[in-house]
């Protein structure tokens, strides 16, 4: 979800005051492209350039055994993170830490030689958006904010509604009016007020901007996207300690804002600087969807800017037109040696029925997306067989049932006896 | 999921040579009415009595420091279990280990003092089936198996078909040929054999106990079930381990077949006889939709014996209208001084939504039971609100979401203006 196009710099806050010493290693918000800086706050934009702001840290005392003592969540790296000390004792979702799959059937179907699955339908709403909104909450709390909400047309919207049940905080969703009823229901169960609104989802991030701009409200992905989007670096962290403090060689990520890519670049980047792994090399590599793919389309253009398009895939949870952080993420690719790349919605299709097939795990769209993308770069060769392999998977196939529906059906119908079972020569 | 009934007293076996020293701590097998011991094998039925049979163990060396120091699956239990020695090896889903979340937002909204979730949704395919479906295939592995099978409507279908996938063996699942579409998928996506009877799910298991006594195959919940039921013994180990080696007080259990609540009974017994945890008095609760509640019936009337019903309830995984463990239930929730009680649908889909909005736990309809059954239970005095009470939740919302959609809906519809936010007075 890309951060919606606002006149605001900084949100509505709710005048409290602000305690620094209660998001643990952050010391400031600075821009991303003037290096302007500015206290902790609800801010997300520079009021010099216009630039995003993100989180400037100050990291002490950060070791593999501090980190091994913490929560089996994403809190161990509290340590890493715009969070207070004690976020894992307050009433939150615990997410994160999520299995890293050695994939040794998809492996050997790929001729690769080593590869992982970092299997994130494991989070507690299922998907990495439970990291996400768990950082989000955190911050936003020291903010003031008691209210929570989002834009959001699927997991973000479960994971910020179930997040405030938890939390015993008010959450307001926004979505728009003609969504599946499938998908209202995954959000409205949790109890808070969700927003229907006449229009297209560009409508709605429009309408929350605007009011991001008049309540005291903490919209994840609007006014606290700069705490928000760091909880991504969490998937990193874990990938890099679960394969036992080390780098893998080659990483393969979803793309819809951009900003998961480049926030796992920024975990390994943190990781070797602070000495918690060596710094071996890694490649990044970024997959889209055919249907929207402005960030693979400018990284094979050779361009650095991003030309918008409208999205038209199956693979909804990537669909983001206009990527804010697209250009960041072609720098990643660029620099690591990677690449970004984009599949059709049939190869997506194809790509979810080979992870359930080999490996027991049932991905979203976007998972389709990543491990079809992996099989592109593997057969185009811009991925080496013989390097350690991580693919992201960041949601659950029971969200996106419709996408396999029409091709995974019953082998065979048989009458309920013994003699038309032998028939069916199934045996 | 009954055992079907079936004239056979063993299943044909795959003409291996079983080598008992791969059961862990299992010795034999043993009826449970009468005693008569067997040979570890493909055996469930008593050849005497036609009583079922259960695995005998002769447990060695098992301390709290040697469960703490396994894997963070089920299998940290495998000196409890029939599996091998190196079952975290062999390739598998590893369920287990799930969250015992302290529900204290549910705890203060009924009037308890202290209260825990235990939540299988976070299990591999988000249902505590994925534990005797792990225990099942190990088991099964060593008696020579190397197809696996069931009959089931639902949660069981995922997860033999997804264990089958990542532990590279055929499955072969049998299902009714009515059963919606979008249960079709969550089987047919991981690759294995799927076969539609047309017939009702008594045909199908009919149909299923026939061919188990024709071809070599492991049917999980049929000539596995002796193993496949001791899979549930581990959320009981997990409930003690996670509370920190103590025994709750009180706990409720939702009832299908009734295996579930006398495994986890059996697994508490099981940790006070081995010293890992002191003898401190529990009692164990059962829960049943009113729609299908054989054993609740039977309780509350005093009787020994389960009159079988025709189960008409939407908790469809927990509807067996004759349920083979029923009397064992009974017995446990009288033992313990527990109670067996059931609540409605309509109560149903108020235990989902009371969870989901206190908690952000979005529970199958059968945590909807058993959240239900707790206020149920305390309000009828019969749950003590000053002892600490475990409740569990089995399964996931997104698999039964039909249950509460027609009731799930947006709190208003606006048009995507700023005014018109200010005038649904949401602010």
């Amino acid at each position: 979800m890309a951060t919606p196009a606002t006149e605001a710099t900084t949100a509505r806050s709710v005048g409290k005051t602000v305690d620094p010493s209660r998001f643990g290693p952050a010391v400031a918000l600075s821009c991303r492209e003037c290096g302007e800086r500015y206290d902790l706050g609800p801010r997300y934009v520079c009021e010099q350039c216009f630039g995003p702001l993100e989180i400037a840290y100050e990291f002490t005392g950060v070791t593999r055994e501090s980190i091994a003592s913490g929560p089996r969540s994403l809190w161990r790296y509290k340590d890493l993170l715009p969070v207070p000390a004690d976020v894992a004792e307050q009433a939150n979702l615990a997410p994160g830490f999520t299995k890293l799959v050695p994939a040794r059937n998809l492996a050997r179907e790929l001729g690769l030689r080593s590869l992982y699955v970092k299997d994130d339908s494991g989070n507690p709403t299922h998907s990495f958006k439970d990291r996400v909104v768990a950082v989000a909450f955190a911050a936003g709390r020291e903010l003031g904010f008691t209210t929570f909400a989002c834009a959001s047309t699927g997991n973000l919207a479960n994971a910020v509604a179930a997040a405030a049940a938890r939390a015993g905080v008010r959450s307001c969703v926004f979505v728009p009016y003609d969504l599946e009823q499938g998908k209202t229901v995954t959000t409205a169960v949790y109890g808070g007020t969700l927003v229907a609104v006449e229009g297209n989802y560009d409508d709605v991030n429009r309408l929350c901007s605007e009011v991001a701009g008049e309540e005291p409200w903490g919209f994840v992905n609007v006014n606290l996207r700069p705490y928000y989007a760091e909880g991504s670096k969490t998937l990193g962290y874990e990938i890099a300690e679960q394969l036992g403090w080390r780098l893998p060689e080659q990483v393969v990520i979803p793309v819809a804002s951009g900003s998961l890519l480049t926030k796992v670049d920024k975990a390994f980047r943190e990781l070797i600087k602070l000495g918690l792994v060596e710094d071996t090399p890694y490649r990044i590599f970024g997959a889209q969807a055919t249907g929207c793919a402005p960030v693979a389309n400018a990284f094979k253009a050779g361009h650095d800017v991003v030309q918008p398009v409208r999205p038209q895939t199956i693979a909804k949870s990537l669909a983001i037109g206009n990527p804010a952080d697209g250009p960041y993420a072609l720098d990643v690719a660029r620099r690591t040696g990677g690449a970004i790349e984009d599949v059709s919605d049939p190869e997506i299709v194809e790509g979810i029925k080979l992870l359930a097939r080999t490996e027991g795990i049932f991905a979203e769209t976007a998972g389709g997306v990543t491990v079809a993308t992996l099989r592109k770069l593997l057969a185009s060769g811009q991925l080496d067989p013989d390097a350690e392999t991580v693919v992201l998977n960041t949601g659950d196939g029971l969200k996106t049932l419709d996408a396999v529906a029409p091709t995974s059906g019953p082998t065979v119908t048989i009458r309920p006896s013994l003699s038309a079972f032998r028939e069916a020569g199934l045996a």
